[in-house]
């Protein structure tokens, strides 16, 4: 799986190496957490290496958008849009929805495979577009898996809920979206602190610590004390298998295990050990 | 009735011995609580001991499960698919309820007795069918009852409620099935521990504590800390045997219990005493 | 008021010997608690005894109570239902409401008397036919009145609220039938104990103490810790006689007392002393 | 106003005397709190004074109340019944709404100055028969408002509320009658301690106390620990009239004072003491 | 702005001086705590100083209200009655509304500027004859605009909030009106203390203090421990003129105190000190 | 972006100078809070510097806003009205909502670039107007977008959440405007302490900090403890340039932050320290 890099400075190396290539993530914060931004430094990372971006701005607000770039110091953001490389798609949740239900399979069939960036900046609009939880879930996951099929997608989405991310509106993306991602930010507490969390992410080993950030003109999204992954050692891979040469195992027990350790590094096992692994494998194979 | 090896590491010990045979269990769980892989797993063990696998995947999404479960290392899952032991349903909610509600009992009557692995995931969708709460509990109710004839049913089911499992959504389907495994996993809190619990088992002594698991690349669900289970003393049931004989007790009192001991061991009496058992008997049959 | 044996190991003498004939008792529980366990247990207890038995099983699961019973070690179940001494009714929610409609006067008409054990295991799809209050508590406030004149009836219900049992769904069986039984076990608390508590049981002198209970496979529901009553002292009353003859008092008072007394024992009158009530008599007829 | 004897042993003195001739009173509870109790000891003490009894039974459960009455030790409800100096009404919530809107005036004009008890048990299927909340303050206000011309009124009402009295459904009866009194019972308790509380009376010095009640086969609801109401003085009053005789005030403030101290005690005053009393009429009318 | 003296002993001074003349005043209490007794002291109050008093009663009871005001001393009512200074509209809150959509116009036309009090008790029903928040909001306040071209109007409001004063049908007649004033009381507490307080008054220096009330027959609602109101000084303004004069200031900033300061007292600037005032205004006109 | 003096007295050194040109601000606050002060100070002070004003003044209570202003001090406005140059416009949530549908466009065609003040007042009749949260934001952001284009808009909003600021009628107004304030206010806590908090201001560096303020006659709000901004330091600029110029870096780094670099100060570095930055940027780019 391709990693790309993701244009939140710090954020690659928590996400083990960078956004999986056609996956869809989900960014989830309050009003002034930095949801727009992040988008933005997302599409114009992509910009830079080639990739086109297609920008679906809801709430009719993409003259905002764009100025809110070019206040950040992105100007370069008016010369992509004129070499019409990025791309803005400016409608109400409505007429979104709508062009999800009828003409997204054609648009996914002209732009398949072309590996573009995609922003949908707020997905709000759209759940609120129908009432029924059911119909809800069925239009956003029809859009995640067809808008994949053209490139790696980035929603945002707004945090209605007053205590925790428990809301339907926001879990039923959660559960749909590869990739979640919580700005926690509460303009009304006394310390203005802004942290960001991975909740989910499918295919990685991402990080599971809550990480500070701030915005900063010029700049964008920044996280703190992020320093660079270590290579990952493969000490506890390589004494399975020494475990299974040294002792007269069943053979399922052994094919299990060599099938199994490819590829595998010690992080992959967590807080496990090399023998609690073989007891249990033992365990469920000893009589077949 | 028969045990069959969950797939699971570490839980057939907790379930008794395994999952019963034609049983129905929910796997209940958060947003990246490995809801999919327990389903997978489940349905691989299986397909390795010889059953058929039929796996019902809602939300359309079959290829992605199918990715993940080579990416977890289980491409064996692409040669099952392909000999036709192992059969994707994929539908919407609506298409699946359909389904039940017409289909099941020809399908049911085709594959009667086939001893087949089922995993529906997630049944969210098809609770989301209807709005009713009469309606969902009648739907999810005939599905259980039918596709039990066929084999050993799981279902993954979203955890949407805030505090506990107390949500309509989740209470009907664990008072109509047999088996309720809680993953209790959020991703919000600050140390990512995911740990199982089996709320309810019928016609099992199961495991009454919370255990610990982890999700590792190449083996898939782990539990943590699980001893292989002790054949269980008859201390207690030949305890009781011996005062029937040796004191004088009225002839439905002694009767009642030479057809309860049959087959009973130390655990099946948990905390009770024999003497307590004896009084107990005696005291509701003692004018009869 | 003729006291029938529970079936129950160690509830009869908390309920004042057993339950009312021709009454109607509810038992709450969650999933897990044991109530079909206790709803076989009284009905068998009734066959016993000569008894025929009535069991509604909604949810369509006639099938899956006869095999819990097998398992649980009552096989004469099987031979009760071939002699037609057990009938079992099998229906959905909305079919037994429409025959409560329709269909349940002339059905007691015709069983009226009989002296039967009535069981409906569960409740809930009943009053979940109906979404209005109004019309729940007609339509459960109907059974509960023709069927008690069939026999004794046990509806069991399941608990839906979150924290206590104040929903409307809880809170109308309760407010409608004569005894109340609350089964209380949470499969997801640390420690799964389980006890019962009687919260109301009219002309009983029932236990208002909490009893916890243990579910044996050959035996069934055992509370625990129960001693068989004593008979009652009557020295309240013969004191307050001894008073109305001593004394110099009005004769309303005398005659209000002396027609009290008849049958009454200590247990009757709590934590009340003879001189409190014989003061409040004369307070509110000393000037009649 | 005149007073009646509610018939609830204790409870007399903590309403200044007894229940207003011609008021109404709402009595809350939970489920085995006593209500019917409550309603059946009110009814009967009237017929022992000569009054004429109405019971209002919703529910349709005219036999069990009377049944219930006879197990208390009041066998003579039945002797009252056949005189027809009680009569019962036996409806439905839907029957008595109706009842109320149609036929209500015509029985009050009949019946009007009867000086009759009138209790309706339970008042909670006739606020459901609307799920308007205008309707239901609309019926039970007209309803209150023409029964207590016909005499004096009792309703008892279930508490369905979570923690406290303030949902729609006890608080519009509680805005609309003029005396309220909670039964305060919750079987859940682990101690269940029953006490009564008066949470307002119109026209009355009531008490504002927590009482502790018992229900004693033979005698019903009885309070403890209540003692005769002494005699109140009138110390306070005096002295105000003495300040208003020594002292020189304007005229509207000594003609407001003379004309509002006939009768007065001195537990009209409460906490206040004559000098703030005096300090603030002149404050109020030193200008005009 | 004149000041009309309210009528409830004590209340005056914290309303710096009274009421305003043709403002609106929102009462709001929980059963029991005098809503009726302070909407009469109001109106018993205008009619002693000769202004005419229309009562609106709503839920019929326009007997009741006249009974209880007799009760508590005040029969001069039956006279202003019969004078026609007190007139009673006695309507249902449907009636009412429809009188103010249709006939309140004509009604102010005719009686616009006769100075009369007005009191609607309670609002609540008013309220409920609608359920979109938006017609409630559109009625009430069209109904307050109207009213106080008339006079001085006071409505009560029963308050149905659970723990506080934020339920929709509280908080759009508070947003409305120009003076709130809640009486603190709930009969379910251990002891029955009540206490005022106000909320918010426009065009008024009002007391922010909680202050405990009794209510005493004769008397009505007094108000405990209220000193006569003192003089305020107005040193701050004349020191801030000092400062004006003293010191090199631009033109805006001297013109705009001096058109401030105008009738100000000490109690206007609150905390805040003359220095902080003036570094204020410098600040925000230095450079205009 | 050009900056407006806002009108309270010390706020607009919390928001980096002022209002943003051309930008829209919610004010929340609970009744009694000021809202209208503060629409009203920020009218005048346009005004005062030439700008024209409208006033959009919902609940038809265009009246009522003027004798404010007057009682407050501020006669000045009814010059301004018979000038023309302060426009009001009186409407109900349902009239102005149809204008927003209907007449908007026009309006703002005509007015554009005039850079006019416009307040709204209360904006939640317009909110309450539709129940669909959808049509809700549609409408709201649809007026935001449009009437920022005749000039700089406020428009305060009730508070009508019980704990925080999460409701939806408070949120979707968040997420639009550009600023939003928070004036906090609880008339029913012990103390009346009134504080001002910015939630969000985009395009600027605002406080992040509580403030205390005051109502004070002839003066307005009036922030406390507020001292003038002093001018910002770049010394983190400079250090970051250094850093450029004496180390050996990748192309993409040297540009990215040669680029941010222009008119950035150390307000905009927050916390971060200039190795840190740099550390990310290499990370981000090494392999680009």
């Amino acid at each position: 799986m391709r990693k790309l890099k993701s244009g939140i400075y710090g954020l690659n190396p928590l996400l083990d190496g960078g956004m999986n290539e056609n996956s869809t993530t989900v960014v989830i914060g309050r009003s002034g957490a930095g949801k727009t931004t992040f988008a933005t430094q997302f599409i114009r990372r992509g910009l830079q290496d080639g990739q086109e971006g297609i920008f679906v701005s809801l709430d009719e607000n993409k003259e905002q958008i764009i100025r809110e770039a070019v206040e950040m110091g992105w100007s370069d953001i008016l010369d992509y849009l004129e070499d019409e490389l990025l791309v803005f798609i400016d409608a109400s949740g409505r007429e979104f929805s709508n062009f999800i239900r009828k003409e997204l399979p054609s648009f996914v069939a002209e732009w398949k495979g072309s590996n573009a960036r995609i922003a949908i900046d707020p997905l709000t609009p759209v759940m609120w577009s129908t009432k029924d939880l059911y119909e809800q879930r069925d239009l956003i996951g029809f859009m995640l898996k067809q808008t994949r099929r053209v490139g790696t997608v980035l929603c945002t989405l707004e945090d209605h809920g007053q205590y925790d991310l428990s809301s339907p509106e926001t879990v039923i993306p959660m559960y749909l979206s590869d990739c979640v991602i919580h700005l926690r930010f509460n303009g009304e507490e006394a310390d203005h602190i802004r942290s960001l969390k991975i909740l989910k992410c499918r295919s990685s080993r991402h990080s599971q610590a809550t990480h500070p950030y701030e915005i900063v003109r010029g700049f964008g999204i920044l996280l703190q004390g992020i320093e660079p992954r270590r290579p990952a050692s493969a000490k506890i891979p390589s004494q399975l298998r020494q475990m299974v040469l040294t002792r007269v195992l069943p053979k399922p027990v052994v094919e299990r295990i060599e099938r199994a350790l490819d590829g595998l590094t010690d992080h992959d096992f967590r807080t496990l050990k090399p023998e609690q692994i073989l007891s249990l494998i033992i365990q469920e194979y000893q009589d077949a």
